[in-house]
């Protein structure tokens, strides 16, 4: 499954993929290279069924510190002084955001260090987040004239208007527990317990069925942009469906019979 | 006004309407008899100008504990097996939580015990809720199977989505304390205070002018799904018919005069 | 730049404009002469390059108690009972609160006292918010038969529902401390440093450049109303604008070449 040194990938046994960060050097940065490979790895893992949960890492003091500026400021040489490069850098990155959203199974990150820019915007795009208490968050595009417009679209769909402002307009960092006081994060945990921490949360995930998940994952973000009556009513047929799926017969009978539930794909 | 054991229905004088889920043996769950029951009362208290505000509370261990999983099991044994009859419980009890809403009362949720996939959605449905410290909130629909699709619609419209997913896809308990720091609750008291806290902010609510109360949650709902200038074109409109309204006028002029408003409807 | 006694314009060297409340007598209600004053003051900021920064604060016990009721009053002895002139003010009011959202300036609340109604809805209106520790909010409009309608709009884009329907409903008075937990405003300080914390917030984003602040203010509010995709679609534009202005060439190069940033419009 290795298929590049900047993003090691390692599926265990229970449906676990852990995928780390591992371009220390440039703090983990969202180069060209290091986007194909996420793109890549979220789309190859969406459709492989002995993938259950993602726990999305990084080596190095920093999880990840955004875009790759020596390599956006090369891009500048081109005969329209970059527009086509950065459109093109943009496209592939709101792609890896949104690819997270959009695949089946639950990804957690797991936040050592710094996640700056683009790399707070991985947090935010993550279903689910747990941080050392060390960890560090800011989107600092505005110290340096770009304002970090696209990672605010992930973070305006996770804290509160006036939280998400003060950390666009001041650039300024927000620790581990502010992060999780705003919802940023789930929680922050010493930093020694944050791989156990992940690795219990995607336990527990893993063990569910697999459909199920997908079906739930797909549905909350679908029904999250509708007005109420109609995130009833399409939340109504993914409900009859999934009762209707062998999956939650199982699961209820199992339930009702005080059994441990078998599932398809498990 | 009582015409079922298992929904109790008290009203008292200063117009708060006491609905008691008292289907104890069954955990409270939202059987077919229960939806009918709740879907009634809640038709009925929007109409009737004696109830000024509703208390939903619980008798027994489970506040509740959502849908009646033996009757849905048996609902299996249609030719369809079980799409019409699973359609028809879900349009049921989507058509019970967006009467909550929709009703021109505002409803209190009164929470002791347990409170679990539908039943937590009950929760998440009511304009405000108090907790006992003991209770417990949860989505355990992923444990059987059977992803907390509907309920989510409730859910994630009052907390956050890292808090939402994680309740969704582990299927944890949430504490009291936890779910008011999440915003599922708006507080959580000891157990013995629970009933006179719930009382208290019903009274409050229960005099104010009816009119006013019902125009302002109508008001609120409603424009939460607007854009913001939208919005604000739809609520000044709302506004200056308040104020054209009898209530209106006689509060603002209490208010100045310092002295009591008589509302058209007390 | 000083155009009336009741709201207070103060130009400092760092490009901060310091709009004070000054019609202590009448608790800096917003009459109609207040909301031409607020409203011809973020127009004329808005277009000003000296201004970069907008602190709105009050004089007074009270930060703002909203509208003016005995102007309001008066306004029914029109022959349409006050439609016409409710009208008026209210489309005068909501303008203002547009006229903050859409002002390319951060516009930073200062709140001493109590900032309820109209007030209330003033400070949720603003980009960002710190509160003196002994301040106190609420949209009493309740116990006066006129329902906040309008300050919910923007209350309800700031916090949780439940917390939003609590106060709403009950109009009582919410914290500093407790409006920091629910997100409406950023933090609350000691009220002896509440004037150097705003101003500290200020010249951070008063340090930055005027370009870059306004393509991340005005982006942030028109993605915050569109679905994902959508958002991204557009975020992505703003992004590549964005490098391409002389600012982030600019700052990005600085970062680069770690050395102080000058911006084209310092």
């Amino acid at each position: 499954m290795q298929k590049s040194d900047i993003l090691l990938r390692d599926l265990n046994d229970s449906g676990i993929l852990r995928l780390t960060l591992n371009d220390v050097g440039r703090r983990n940065a969202l180069s060209e290279a290091m986007l194909a490979e996420l793109g890549d790895a979220f789309a190859e893992a969406g459709t492989d069924a002995s993938v259950r949960v993602i726990i999305l890492a990084a080596n190095g003091p920093a999880f990840c510190a955004g875009h790759d500026l020596k390599e956006m400021t090369a891009g500048r040489a081109g005969p329209d002084g970059g527009k086509a490069y950065f459109t093109k850098v943009m496209t592939l990155c709101c792609g890896v955001m949104q690819a997270i959203v959009n695949c089946p199974k639950p990804v957690i990150a797991e936040v050592t260090g710094i996640a700056t820019a683009a790399g707070c915007q991985l947090v935010a795009s993550c279903d689910l987040a747990i941080a050392a208490d060390t960890a560090q968050f800011s989107t600092p595009g505005v110290h340096i004239g770009l304002f970090c417009s696209t990672p605010m679209v992930a973070l305006s769909r996770n804290v509160n208007n006036k939280h998400a402002m003060e950390m666009l307009l001041t650039g300024d960092m927000t620790s581990a527990s502010c992060a999780a006081e705003i919802g940023l994060i789930n929680r922050s945990v010493l930093a020694e317990e944050l791989h156990d921490a992940t690795k219990e949360m995607a336990q527990k995930i893993a063990a569910k069925s697999s459909m199920t998940v997908a079906t739930g994952k797909r549905a909350f973000y679908a029904q999250r942009e509708m007005p109420l009556a109609e995130a009833y009513d399409y939340a109504s047929q993914v409900m009859v469906e999934n009762m209707l799926a062998r999956d939650a017969e199982e699961g209820i009978g199992a339930f009702i019979e005080k059994r441990a539930p078998q599932w398809q794909d498990a």
